[in-house]
């Protein structure tokens, strides 16, 4: 019987292939009295020896196929091996309540996994997808029942699953793998920045899989619409075969933009550019004809590691990137963690509100130390291409001076040390809180540029945090609110004569990017597969047109007349 | 040998007097194994009843003293009294590890209080002290030993201690106690908060007092500036005499603006209001002549209790506080829980950030019935003097729309029931999220009156925690970022001929008044005791000019540069 589901479009494309049903174990052991404690933790030992093997195996496969940065997550399931709120529990479980090791373990990780399901955080939820699946390998060395895998699969063929752990994506054949639905997740979920990151169609949080969904039933996967129809009528096997068609063609003609320049129709010259997260990323970067890097999250080199990396280690990675930019523009970002994004080796207060908190640049600029050392392998890196370096979280002068006063102190160490620095580098801020889009006249008078980060901005300037569900109708980037503040800061720009950029969700999306272009935006900086689109969108855009349009969007009293407006106008 | 201390100005005053030095015992018990662990529960048990009947005693005094919500704190404590996670836990360690009942206690009560404190927040701080409190008096029930107590001092006196629990400053003797000093707190400690309520002058946060302070010494409080001056120099005494005096004048003096209107010295009108969270507050608003109440926080009748308060509770609340302003207008807001206030009774989903979450309107827009109750309330007591209506948190268009029509449709169900409700209340809205001072030339056009709400706007324009201290150097009141956002709502508002209020900390700052008062704001709410002493500013200062001069502080490019300039000009 046909079934349709709709969920999050995680990763865009359309695909045809049977069902494939997937199971992450959820194996209850049997509560059992051990008669020789010992016996029952030397087995457990040696289950957890075997996973480690497993996993270390993983990681370098993966690391073989995906690059190191997408490896990194196994390395923290080696970390939860010895995590000792977590094994040594088990152990003592088993001791002191002389418990068979299964059950202790089941035990102790299902309560883990319970407390971290329980806090509304997606980054904590993550983590309980990781303690599940590194205690169902355990266990599955415990039971001598196989790890379910992935790996055998021989025919086309789209996967149905709760979720996909790590392991799971990490064992995906793409010969044969030709997307994958999953039942819980959303855009930011692991599942889903894999499936982007294997350009794999994928549609996440699509709700509980009906029991009447069989193996090889036939699956169209939209994952441009969210969509899944499962054993559907001929007549609708037919209609997606064509959109498939039609889908993939425009695919490979957009794939031609890639080495045409950014111009709309009325002539102007814009950059769009891509943001990147670590070298892996530089690839799609490449292929995708991106005018430049708009923004380099340097936060990835300092994530699942156990200490700071240093500042050789920091200036390989630059330069590195720099050197394949081969003379584009390259905006790194300093150091952003706090809020949502934590170091295990810098230990930081708790916060009641870590999103208003001593995050990003307020950070650095409490902890020198650290600031000092990715400003120095910045500025050593930039005679190898064309630097940018961007301060986030400002929200005042004075903190913009100080971040300042700290690159000319390392500047002229380095000089006097007679190691060469470029002297083009261009330096510049995020404007991601509003007193920075309010007081933007004053700070463009003081750096080369600005970067609008769009999601930060949205998430204060609504009072909402992008995280949280309850609150997600408030996330509005359409908002004259936010395309107010949005105008400030590039009319301040414009009379202070430099350049905006923007470099949040916003400056890919299609709706937005025809206002963007009207306000006067210079560059556009978006996930590298969303370049092409934009260059293709661009080119049918007149800006002068827009223009006019943009006043009239910013004078709107809601987000959904200039969504309306916008549509309406774009398809003229 | 003189000592000057100085700490957090928290409530105004100077006073000269004997030191007493007042600790809290922090009494650490042996740990002894329990021969008979029943008789160790049962004399747990007794000293429980025994502090139980001690509270409710000092909570019936309070209550006559002081009022009701002055003694709410205390039914606080006698729910910790039955609090599983504290008092279960200490019988559970008896039974359990057959321990003394003095050190079962020390140990869970001194376990619960690191770990409230280890929370980087002001109110789970604030809820240590009270397990202190409450652990401390049964601890004194067990050993026999008196729990200090402040209820015997007989001659002047200023007292210097760790800190004041609740117990401790509802024994104040206030014909002889003239003032305190603590080690800890902050401006919004309980100690702070009630000094203010005493009118008691008070230093906090004051640091480790030095052992060298003896009983008797001389102690000059001078809870204007934050500083303590112990045993000083014969010199110094006189310059406080001097000073004591001059402030008790100028006190004195203020007192007889409270029969005057609020005028400039150009004779513009204004409205100064006060700010109040319970019927109590409302003596001090009729006796420092407020022009109304600018701001009633109905979310403190929802507190300190362990359900709803019904329809015709809120409707006396609200009733009498509309009688007793006696035609002055009274503003009321919407409940405005969520954030940092929670409810007992009312569960809600835990948030990351919940500055940023489910709060205010936004909740009872979601929990319409709550929402239905309380506005029923107010419309039924709208007849007895001049209610004017106010909804917090409100971001965008839509959400007004909705909470204007759930009033609507509350009053025409009574008026089909009969109810008479006025036909003058005024609705509006307050602005404290940045999207909604952007936005409001189009909100100004469906509400009768603005409110800017201040502590909430600066937090979220400068995206920063007002109660995190590593961030508290971004809580700028005067940022041109902030009056320029105040600027917006002023002129959107004149524009739609409406009036504008502010009811943050800032309305009644003598800093930011002179220039509020020239972007035209209307109304200033603020706590009663600072109405008088704006009054007399206001009186000193010309609209016209100031009008000019916040032209010139909104150009600006820092904090720094508005005060200097503002002070400047305020003394020509």
């Amino acid at each position: 019987m046909a079934t349709t589901l709709t969920g999050v479009a995680a990763s865009p494309g359309i695909a045809i292939a049977k069902a494939f049903r997937f199971a992450n174990q959820s194996y209850t052991p049997q509560k059992q009295t051990a008669a020789d404690a010992e016996a029952e933790a030397g087995r457990l030992r040696q289950a957890i020896e075997k996973a480690k093997g497993e996993i270390e195996n993983i990681r370098r496969l993966t690391e073989q196929k995906l690059g190191a940065q997408k490896a990194e997550i196994f390395e923290a399931h080696l970390l939860l091996l010895e995590d000792p709120d977590l094994v040594d529990a088990v152990f003592d479980k088993i001791a002191g309540e002389r418990l068979n090791a299964e059950y202790a373990l089941y035990e102790v990780t299902s309560g883990v996994v319970e407390m971290l399901l329980e806090l509304d955080n997606e980054m904590v939820r993550e983590r309980a997808a990781d303690v599940k699946d590194v205690s169902g390998r355990i266990m599955s060395h415990l039971t001598g029942k196989p790890y379910a895998t992935l790996s055998g699969i021989s025919e086309d063929t789209i996967i149905l699953a709760e979720d996909l752990t790590p392991s799971d994506t990490a064992q995906l054949d793409l010969n044969y793998i030709r997307g994958f639905v999953t039942e819980i997740g959303s855009r930011t979920s692991h599942s889903a920045i894999m499936a982007r990151s294997l350009e794999l169609p994928a549609v996440v949080g699509a709700g509980t899989l009906p029991a009447s969904i069989a193996e090889g039933m036939p699956v169209i996967l939209d994952a441009t619409e969210g969509r899944v129809f499962v054993d559907p009528p001929e007549q609708v096997l037919a209609e997606y075969r064509e959109k498939k068609r039609q889908y993939d063609e425009r695919r490979a003609e957009l794939k031609r933009l890639a080495q045409q320049p950014s111009v709309t129709a009325d002539g102007a010259h814009l950059e769009l550019a891509a943001n990147i997260g670590s070298i892996e990323d530089l690839t799609k970067v490449l292929e995708n004809g991106a005018d430049g890097v708009g923004l380099f999250r340097t936060e990835f080199l300092y994530m699942g590691r156990n200490s700071f990396p240093s500042e050789e280690e920091q200036h390989q990675t630059y330069k590195h990137v720099l050197e394949k930019l081969d003379g584009k523009r390259v905006v790194i970002r300093t150091l952003d963690i706090g809020g949502d994004k934590e170091l295990p080796y810098l230990e930081l207060p708790k916060e009641s509100n870590p999103f208003l908190g001593l995050r990003a640049l307020r950070l650095c600029l409490k902890r020198e130390d650290l600031f000092r050392t990715q400003l120095r392998a910045l500025l050593r890196a930039s005679v190898h291409g064309r630097l940018n370096i961007m301060f986030p979280m400002i929200a005042v002068l004075s903190e913009l001076r100080e971040a300042k006063r700290v690159l000319e102190e390392e500047r002229e160490k380095l000089e006097r040390e007679g190691v060469p620095v470029s002297d083009s580098i261009e330096v510049g801020m995020m404007i991601e809180i509003p007193a920075a889009a309010l007081g933007a006249d004053h700070l463009a008078k003081e750096v080369d540029f600005f970067s609008i980060g769009t999601n930060d901005l949205i998430q204060y300037t609504m009072a909402a945090d992008r995280m949280n569900e309850s609150v997600a109708y408030l996330y509005q980037p359409y908002h004259p609110a936010i395309l107010r503040l949005v105008d400030m800061v590039i009319k301040a720009a414009n009379r202070a004569g430099i350049w905006t950029g923007m470099c949040g969700e916003m400056a890919g999306d299609p709706t937005a990017i025809p206002l963007l272009l009207g306000m006067g935006l210079n560059e556009f900086s978006m996930s590298a597969g969303s370049v092409l689109p934009a260059r293709e969108l661009v080119s049918r855009l007149s800006k002068t047109e827009w223009a006019a349009l943009s006043e009239q969007a910013l004078a709107m009293g809601t987000q959904e007349e200039v969504k309306q407006f916008v549509e309406q106008r774009s398809n003229l």
